[in-house]
């Protein structure tokens, strides 16, 4: 399929008019064609509009017709072909092999939220029957979950596939039932088109009401501000930065009705090295903990930012590990220039900060926007002094806090602020009090826990929570990945008294 | 039990130190003894660091011990006896049987949440095994929801004990495992000392932490405020006026951490009399109809403040049934002095608008405080072309829109605000067409819908959805009645890879 620099409003293409945007290769900062246009006011009215004039019909249509529309979206972006991977690659910089995981991974999120819909357990049904004979009588009570209503999502540059245009929130929204207009990511947006052509055409593909599905583009901010605020929407999905997601609260909670928000920022996901673990073998430790730092260059929202442990002889093996492996890494191509550029900036402004030293850092890079993977180090008492030590530096950064007791390591702990994901490194031999006291402090802290392992590698699946606390997201009642993200997008309503011909049909005979 | 004006911080009474406050009986405008005074900041600032010391542990309680407590403050209540519902009719004017079969109630619905916990279901259990051979391998994912922390509620005026210190809000959150802060409402301090004994005592005989109830009194808003800034307190539950719970989100919005608020806040509860309906019994529909407007002289969330119906003969034998029976009627003191004078304020208020008449009131009230029941009535066109008629008076007032058509029904369900109900009356000759229609856009508009009944009187079950979309509600995924009240203080937690022994014990051997 052809890149033609069009938005999606409904069935037709619509070419914005406002300020021009166009994707930039990372590797080689060429620009690439086509150039895009911002869209404008009327643009968002008109997709507003056709996404309530959809809502009725694609609310009602039942969970089969809808499991087979994500099926179709799932196999129109496996045909989109190596199109789409070569494009991706193009505009993030990413390689191959990743893209090719992660598409695989939105066409798993699409046939699991199929599945989702085909269990019937997101409408949440319920029955109390009538007690006649009661004073006073009940009356008969039925309830299911029914979709908000339409939705915006917001593309996020570090998962152009599996958290963009069909992505999870986009997956889990027109799951529940809900129209959805995305907001493509001014980084991807060719990626963005050929997803959002596959898309469109599965809303036709499916005979569904053409405003299910729109996307507009933007290079600034005016376009997912004005689509937050417009009274048609209610409720937004978005993955990125603090900024960016407080930004789109603000707007949400200053709407005459105010609109949920779920906004997944930030996260520095701390490693708790208990020393039995770090003593077992340091340097196979200090080579795992690398690669995951690394991967991806360090662009995800699970990369392990923050390490934990007690200084000593095993942790001067694991820092000479770690730092061996960084010296002899290669630089990575970052998303963006502008993310590169914030990369080198929050490195600089993390390491001026008092009391706090460059451990190790990769080679300086060879090409433009490279990630030069950097560990920082600094002691308990610094950390626990200085709350802007908790910033997430967005790359392959991490600060390593040296502790000299167990007592700072729960002060630590104590003092976090909500972050996605914590962990403990442990063994058999561990003091079973100490990790129960951490477990106890991080559970409040943190969406998911995790004993020796690395928080990289999110599982979509049932008992999956990406999520937690502010400000690692903006609800920490939710999860963005795993089948409990669609209940972001439904409610509660109850049935009293219906005769039966009146009742939704999930609801009849239960 | 002895009245002794002071407020509840942990184990200990407290006397405040700010303004007073006392309670009117508004059937003779007399104050009531004791005299409080409200609290203040350094109060404030204990209470929640009592409830913050208190979560660790409590949280950690076991479902058995929790569901001991909560059966334990029932008890307690009703050893209160006749003293709670003495007071409870001074501070209210609320009649003898209606307070004791609101304690009733109360009672039952903490021992709901005590079934609740046994039953464990609110624990959300999730658990995708480890899969070892998989490329890559799939770590053991489980999942539990956890209490999101220590919960602020208000007490509500219209329900001085089921929504009150130790009402629905207060139930559901110590049964997730959040400790509770109360702020009483001015309007019943003794009502509220008396149930805060029993709630304390509880915590006693439990052997549970002291700080998992405290309650606070304030003449004004400013321990409301403080209390709901404070970042020890991670969620709010709220019944009383949108300005209220307006109020409320906004300091909870504009938090370093913002937090949840569940603010139960305005409702008109509209009623569609079809035509069949109608013309089948007008005039016992009519004495239906007034009998569930002035139940409690009209102050439910609940109450039908919204009659929709077709002109022509069986709504003018509707009207003059109703006529003679709000004629007939009795004048009921209503709540407070503050309450009476805005119930007259705003139907002062609402008769003035263009277009709006009376069409049949009470006879004069012949003591302070009483409601002066009241049906006022508009056009279809008037009603469409003025949102400010949507607004609630609190209290037996009703307004009553004539339409000439079914296109005009269907336009007002369209334009409807966010509703805790909205009913039909029908029978089997209705149009099932026109039903359908309205059916589909009032599901998009409330939390629960009926046929052929009226909204007062909220059953307390699984199936039971007491809660809709802004502006009947400030979260239209939550109920604030019901056995899903409680999951608004929890949050979910995801352990990846945990060894049996650190698992909670929840989560062993699912």
């Amino acid at each position: 399929m052809k890149l033609t620099g069009q938005a999606f409003i409904g069935a037709t293409r619509v070419a914005g008019q406002g300020d021009a945007l166009q994707a930039i290769d990372p590797a080689n900062n060429t620009p690439l064609d086509p150039v895009y246009a911002s869209n404008q006011t009327r643009d968002v009215d008109r997709a507003c509009e056709l996404a309530q004039q959809a809502f009725r019909p694609y609310r009602k249509t039942d969970s089969e017709t809808r499991a087979r529309f994500l099926e179709t979206i799932a196999e129109n972006i496996l045909e989109l072909g190596d199109a789409l991977i070569e494009r991706a690659m193009a505009e993030t910089g990413l390689p191959r092999p990743r893209l090719e995981g992660e598409r695989g991974r939105t066409v798993n999120q699409l046939k699991l939220f199929a599945e989702v819909l085909r269990k019937g357990l997101w409408l949440g049904i319920e029955h109390d029957p009538a007690l006649g004979e009661r004073t006073p009588p009940r009356p008969d009570l039925r309830s299911r979950n029914i979709p908000v209503g339409p939705v915006v999502v917001f593309g996020a540059s570090n998962f152009p596939l599996a958290f963009s245009v069909a992505g999870g929130d986009t997956a889990s929204a027109l799951a529940a039932g809900c129209p959805v207009i995305v907001k493509a990511h001014p980084a991807h947006p060719g990626t963005s088109e050929l997803v959002g052509q596959a898309l469109q055409r599965a809303v036709q593909q499916c005979d569904l009401d053409e405003g299910v599905f729109s996307m507009l583009f933007d290079a600034g901010h005016n376009v997912g501000a004005a689509l937050v605020a417009h009274p048609a929407i209610k409720a937004v999905g978005f993955t990125g930065s603090r900024k960016g997601g407080t930004a789109l609260m603000a707007i949400a909670a200053a709407r005459p009705e105010p609109i949920p928000v779920y906004a997944e920022m930030s996260s520095i996901n701390p490693l708790f090295l208990l020393t039995d673990a770090l003593e077992a073998d340091p340097e196979a430790l200090a080579e795992q903990y690398v690669d995951s730092l690394q991967m991806g260059a360090g662009q995800f929202c699970t990369n392990p930012g923050l390490l934990i442990a007690r200084t000593g002889p095993a942790l001067d093996r694991f820092i000479t590990r770690a730092t061996e492996k960084l010296q002899g890494s290669q630089g990575q191509t970052m998303l963006t220039p502008g993310i590169a550029q914030a990369y080198n900036s929050g490195l600089t402004s993390l390491a001026e900060q008092p009391g706090v030293e460059l451990i190790a850092r990769a080679p300086d890079v060879q090409s433009p926007n490279q990630c030069q993977s950097s560990l920082l180090g600094t002691g308990a008492e610094q950390f626990l002094a200085q709350p802007e030590l908790q910033s997430e530096v967005f790359g392959s950064a991490a600060l390593l806090v040296q502790c000299d007791s167990d007592a700072q390591m729960l002060a630590i702990a104590e003092g976090l602020e909500g972050q996605l994901t914590a962990g403990l490194h442990l063994t058999d031999q561990t003091d079973s009090a100490l990790a129960a006291e951490l477990i106890d402090r991080l559970e409040t802290k943190a969406g998911r826990l995790l004993i020796n392992g690395f928080p990289t590698g999110v599982e979509v699946c049932s008992a999956m929570v990406h999520g937690g606390p502010y400000p690692a997201t903006s609800d920490g009642r939710t999860t963005s990945v795993g089948t409990r993200a669609i209940d972001r997008f439904l409610r509660p309503v109850c049935y009293q008294n219906f005769p039966e011909a009146l009742l939704p049909l999930e609801l009849r005979g239960v």
